[in-house]
């Protein structure tokens, strides 16, 4: 029996620290290491990254982006497939960054491809957006429960153009933005609260999180919640920010970079890793 | 030169009607038709949809959901194209019901996967998601207008859970819902008020719109907009809703049915189609 995601996470956070690399093969990046873009260059890379994370005493979770894989079809996921087989083998943890998310039984499908033990595109937790209500997600986060998955659900996203729909608030006299609804509709399903969750929230490290309607004492509350924190590097945030942003909550975050690392190149990874794990361990112990 | 999505789309509407069988290959219905429940079984039941739509004198749009191809990964998605291509080579439109959608130049990934003329992927229409904000979505726009694509945007979506979110209030003495916030920013993309635009909505028949923040007026702003409407069938919406439901709106509307014709098996899909179509046809000119 495989332990919870929030068990395996929170063993991760204390043998290796809270780095997450993604695995974002953008065509540019893919032609900048002299790779071809396609499905062949996706997978090169996809390797040469999960070798070089591997390879790195200080990070243990990967963070593949599905769209870059997607964009050649289903060769796009032969290369992902493999790519995931090698971070399963190098007992990486593995977030897909797929963005999911749907109604009813059809969230069944995600489910069985992301979040089901020996499927080939098996990881360990995926990301999913709840557009249509954290409550149409219940029947993929119970799926995930039972494999010992985790979720990572939007609220409060890193692009400057999330403010409008992400701050409106909903009904009633104990209205709450759209941010806070998703988190504290997501938190409502870690019941067990002495140890890290299952189901985490994406919360984006460029902005200030009491604009998304988050209060001190709201992230208090949601004080067993792991995140996933994208935002640092090309996007902008650095990780000193992270106590100020994050609060209480500045322990559970997975501290995701991309790009800044990616840029080094395959040659360029294995420092590029080590000095932002060490910059980081700086800040969050 | 392609035609715009949008053209295209009215042209179905006049030549073939409003109908738009859905391609959802539950594992139930795999089992129920005698197909194995793997890549094989939705390839073999994908093909036999596209079969009897390209058959039918009364149906020109299929909308595969792609969840139920993904479940199976990489060779899931190998049947897909295989679906996708029948498709294609039948003259159908396609939507491709992925609810894709993320920020910045990850929406380049899906719209390389799915809206660029050549990719194995290509369909008409892919349906997406703005928790992010509608404004992250505006490359992938931009690349779905200039290959002739279009793409529907969830607005309002026909499952119970849906309500505390998405009628949720955009601060300000102008606020409005979430769902109209996302329906006037894609509205707005549809610069060409003469033509059905390319830009549509996902708006679901099962609900009162005016519930969710669309009054007659707000409509009537929107009526260049199409709008993909699932909900009938299996989640309960009847034809005759149509006019109430969408008021001026009814004319753009692509009525998505899947289950309810699906459950009758291979034998009697053309029959079922049929009926459907005869159904609808009395409802939309």
């Amino acid at each position: 029996m495989i332990a919870p995601f929030g068990t395996r996470l929170d063993s991760v956070f204390g043998s290796k620290g809270h780095l997450c690399v993604g695995v974002d093969p953008h065509p540019y990046l893919l032609t900048e290491w002299g790779l071809t873009v396609d499905a062949a260059g996706v997978r090169s890379f996809g390797l040469a990254v999960v070798e070089a994370v591997a390879a790195s005493e200080w990070v243990g979770i990967v963070k593949p982006q599905v769209a870059f894989f997607e964009a050649y079809g289903s060769a796009g996921f032969a290369a992902l497939e493999d790519v995931l087989a090698a971070a399963r083998d190098a007992g990486l943890l593995v977030i897909g960054d797929a963005k999911r998310g749907d109604i009813g039984s059809t969230n069944d499908g995600y489910a069985a491809a992301w979040l089901t033990p020996g499927s080939p595109l098996e990881i360990d937790a995926l990301t999913v957006t709840a557009f249509t209500g954290v409550g149409a997600l219940g029947g993929l986060f119970d799926r995930a429960e039972a494999a010992g998955k985790g979720v990572f659900v939007l609220s409060a996203t890193s692009n400057p153009e999330s403010r409008g729909l992400q701050t409106a608030r909903t009904a009633g006299a104990s209205g709450v933005s759209v941010s806070r609804l998703v988190a504290d509709e997501v938190a409502e399903r870690n019941t067990d609260r002495t140890r890290l969750g299952d189901f985490g929230l994406v919360l984006g490290a460029t902005k200030r999180l009491d604009d998304y309607g988050f209060a001190a004492e709201a992230l208090r509350t949601l004080s067993t919640t792991p995140v996933l924190a994208p935002g640092f590097g090309f996007q902008g945030a650095e990780f000193p920010v992270i106590p100020h942003v994050f609060g209480p909550l500045a322990p559970n975050t997975v501290v995701s970079v991309s790009r800044s690392i990616l840029q080094h190149g395959a040659a360029g990874l294995a420092a590029a890793i080590a000095a932002d794990a060490d910059a980081l361990a700086e800040v969050i112990a």
